[in-house]
């Protein structure tokens, strides 16, 4: 059975934890609070030198790190993924640019100001800067959902759970989705699937 | 044939090159200037609505963006992709590690210094911070290298690729690898490999 070294708020977790949802697949929950350090001891680094959640321990074969690189080794041979090789490919560009252009805005904003507590004042130029690169990021994807149910194809895929994951709680982090109608409905679409969970849950 | 939308100091772009060159593919070069606001015009928007390069134009398919996409889309099924799931899925992991924590730092810096030619002074506390995390992501590389020749398995793939496109040109922005003896020792490898090409060349 797969280990899941996690912590339950991180959107990159909750791509890993809807995937094994989506394929049915049971796994061992260890949680971490990555707020306290838990990710930076010795023993947590041997697994991960990069210190972060989540990681996926596979039996027999070992660690494995990076959401997007977890999920698709999970979900290899399932419909999560496209079979045509440039679908497939349109599936990685999206989540490549969930890793560059929206978790570092979106996920890090909602870290600061709901996980750490910070305030605006504090955070200042550093927390205008990430809301600017943020809209910037959700424009992107907003134009990407016009006329489309899915990212890619017409076919639910791990870009589409991967770009859910921070966008849908992109308002704990102080972004306004109301001038997004794609995204709005693109995340109830997302939300209906069957076996689908929220974000917190283990 | 393949059209690249490029520009020739692009680490991300050197990677594209250097698959295309790996793999023995002719392709067309379209080169812009993104110093000058050569991505953000409404016909190269069109192409891809986030502005950057590479793009990849795919006869009889289209266009698609993001580094690590393209290449990954061009190799499928050579030796720059290992055929075993969990290595292949380890290389995925060394990727979408370049794109969270090397490349925003390592890469950034460069183009700040090298590309806009600011100082350190007009940076200030930013740029601090970028190489506080470049180091650390160096830091990361460094271990993962230790007693081995390349990234993933025994093998040279497209991390190897991906990871030493801003590695190796890291002290353009300032970054000195002379204490990380792996990454100095596994960058001569790669630039020993057959069909080899600098960053800037075409």
């Amino acid at each position: 059975m797969h280990r899941l070294y996690d912590y339950l708020p991180s959107g990159n977790g909750y791509k890993v934890r809807l995937v094994l949802k989506q394929l049915g697949l049971p796994y061992e929950l260890i949680e971490l609070d990555i707020k306290v350090g838990a990710t930076r001891t010795p023993e947590f680094l041997a697994k991960n030198a990069n210190g972060r959640i989540p990681v996926l321990e596979i039996p027999e074969k070992g660690y494995l790190a990076e959401s997007h690189a977890i999920i698709s080794y999970l979900a290899e041979g399932s419909a999560l993924i496209p079979d045509d090789a440039y679908q497939r490919a349109r599936m990685w560009q999206w989540m490549c640019f969930e890793q560059y252009n929206l978790e570092p805005n979106i996920g890090t904003v909602r870290f600061w100001l709901k996980m750490l507590g910070k305030t605006r004042v504090e955070l200042g130029e550093k927390l205008i800067e990430k809301k600017k690169s943020g809209y910037a990021a959700l424009d992107v994807l907003e134009d990407g959902l016009r006329e489309r149910n899915y990212l890619v194809g017409d076919q639910f895929t791990l870009a589409d759970i991967a770009l859910y994951a921070y966008t849908h709680v992109a308002h704990e982090g102080g972004f306004d989705l109301a001038p997004y109608p794609n995204i709005r409905s693109w995340c109830d679409r997302v939300s209906s699937q069957p076996r689908w969970a929220p974000i917190t849950s283990p």
